[in-house]
């Protein structure tokens, strides 16, 4: 079986989307890449946010509550870390450590993060493909307030509270595709490439920025569907609306399908802002309206069918 | 105030009649220099078995059921740890990790060891100087059924069940004293040298095998003691005895004596053993019986206390 369903992805968001998709298709025919710019060393130990909460999402280990890090997590080692003195500021729980731990062994011994992922997915009983984007390091930097910041240093310690002027991805330019990623995109059998309901410039330019990952999608088969992450106007999660308010832009999903226009075949956005769907039409871009608010697994379910579906007819439109 | 007395030490046993000492003297007055022999790398992290069951227990957070690593601990970390297929017969809980995290950390970063020991027992409330006997790699190794086997390879994975043919301690002969170390052996208001009731040739040779420790001993102004890890033939915690007889040695408090005798200015062993006191004192070794088995609080300060006493009467026998 090969991949039908191939999804762009950060993390929260994301990972629900990937949840609901992997429940309606075999667990061969979806692969999801994820975001690897907010992957930082910290400790000593390499720390991949996105790829953790789809890789813990997808085996049902995540904790429901946050929608990242571990259910049943502990705090013993992040109490005595802060007794000695150590960073407390990034929340490390006592079971996701054994993530961090063993991947940054695995690491310094040159094993690639994409074998490592996989064989960690393959030991929790995942069985979709979940790529990092990458296994060179590409790591997202924000300039604020005159600085330029790490983005863990931005968006955890300082709390996403600068104002962004500009975001540029470190190290992108060198990066290789993760194996495999670019003959995925290339085959036929391939239906459907879903850009999750992600911040557009934190968690999918990061992938986009990765030389010949935006060709490869454009060239692809199947056609590009994104799902808006903006709702009447405001991010579901995290600071998407506030960072496209400072980097000049309306904070809408018409402003998420013009930032993705040159890839996209078709949008989805909330029923919330159906009023915007006439206009990208117009423009020549097929819209979906749908209930893009994932609470329960049904709603997970039901938004990755309707992007399933829109792919189909968009498929056989072209016929 | 300067130290008074120094006590080199392994781990457990070494730990408990610490703390007693620690009970009896002002902060500044106790040096204890801990075994560096069993520390190891292990999935990325340095871990100093001694010198940690050291901070422990003289910071009041060691675990007092088995005599090492933490109290409160949890177990998440080597849980999912062994689920991602990890190696777990190290047993690492989620407390203790925040010490071998963040060491790691700054070892990497060339920080020495004794000077991240001595701000973790800062941080933790210890006034008393816990020193690693060398800043420097000493590994000890074991020749057992034809191999050669890293300690903790032996110690724990093995169980220590291979037959000991030769003990080595790789590193030793370029590694220097921590800092301080041989000033503080050489000053003339030391009082006493303990070498505590530890594994000779696994806790405390591995410190005297770093050149210029034995000589300093030898020279010292105060007096060295030895308190007896055997008892009536039989170790009281661990491998001494099995190893004793491996060697080719009998498993007795004799024999204690006579491997440390070129050091010792005095020696300490069980009531239980007082028979053979008279033949360590024909042989011009004074020597003092004990209850060396140290249970409670009690225990430990009266077992320190008479390696006190016992020194002060050797210095004024000097005069």
């Amino acid at each position: 079986m090969t991949t039908r369903c191939l999804m762009l992805s950060g993390g929260v968001g994301g990972a629900k989307l990937a949840l609901g998709c992997a429940r309606l298709l075999g667990d061969k025919e979806l692969t999801i890449v994820a975001n690897v710019g907010d992957d930082f060393w910290h400790l000593g130990l390499r720390i991949c946010p996105d790829l953790d909460t789809l890789m813990y999402t997808l085996s049902g280990r995540v904790n429901t509550d946050s929608g990242w890090g571990r259910a049943d997590e502990g705090w013993r080692f992040l109490e005595c870390l802060a007794e000695l003195g150590g960073p407390d500021w990034f929340r490390l729980g006592d079971r996701d450590l054994a993530t961090h731990v063993l991947r940054s062994q695995r690491l310094r011994a040159g094993e690639p993060l994409s074998r490592i992922t996989a064989d960690f997915c393959r030991r929790l009983g995942t069985g979709q493909r979940l790529l990092p984007a990458s296994d060179d390091p590409v790591a997202t930097r924000v300039h604020g307030n005159g600085e330029l910041l790490d983005f863990q240093d931005y968006f955890v310690r300082l709390r996403a509270k600068p104002a962004v002027s500009a975001i540029d991805y470190a190290g992108a330019e060198n990066a290789q595709p993760a194996p495999g990623l670019l003959a995925t995109l290339a085959d036929r059998q391939l239906e459907a490439i879903v850009i999750a309901p992600s911040n557009p410039w934190l968690s999918i330019a990061p992938i986009l920025a990765i030389p010949g990952i935006r060709q490869a999608l454009r060239d692809s088969p199947a056609p590009v569907i994104a799902v808006s992450p903006i709702v009447a106007g405001r991010a579901l999660k995290g600071p998407t609306a506030k960072i496209m308010a400072e980097l000049g832009l309306e904070a809408s999903a018409t402003a998420i399908a013009r930032y993705y226009r040159d890839l996209l075949d078709g949008f989805i956005l909330d029923a919330a802002d159906g009023s915007l769907a006439g206009e990208l039409q117009a423009g020549g871009l097929p819209v979906r309206e749908s209930n893009t608010i994932m609470n329960t697994l049904d709603d997970k379910r039901r938004l990755a069918a309707e992007c399933l579906e829109f792919a189909a007819e968009l498929r056989a439109g072209r016929r």
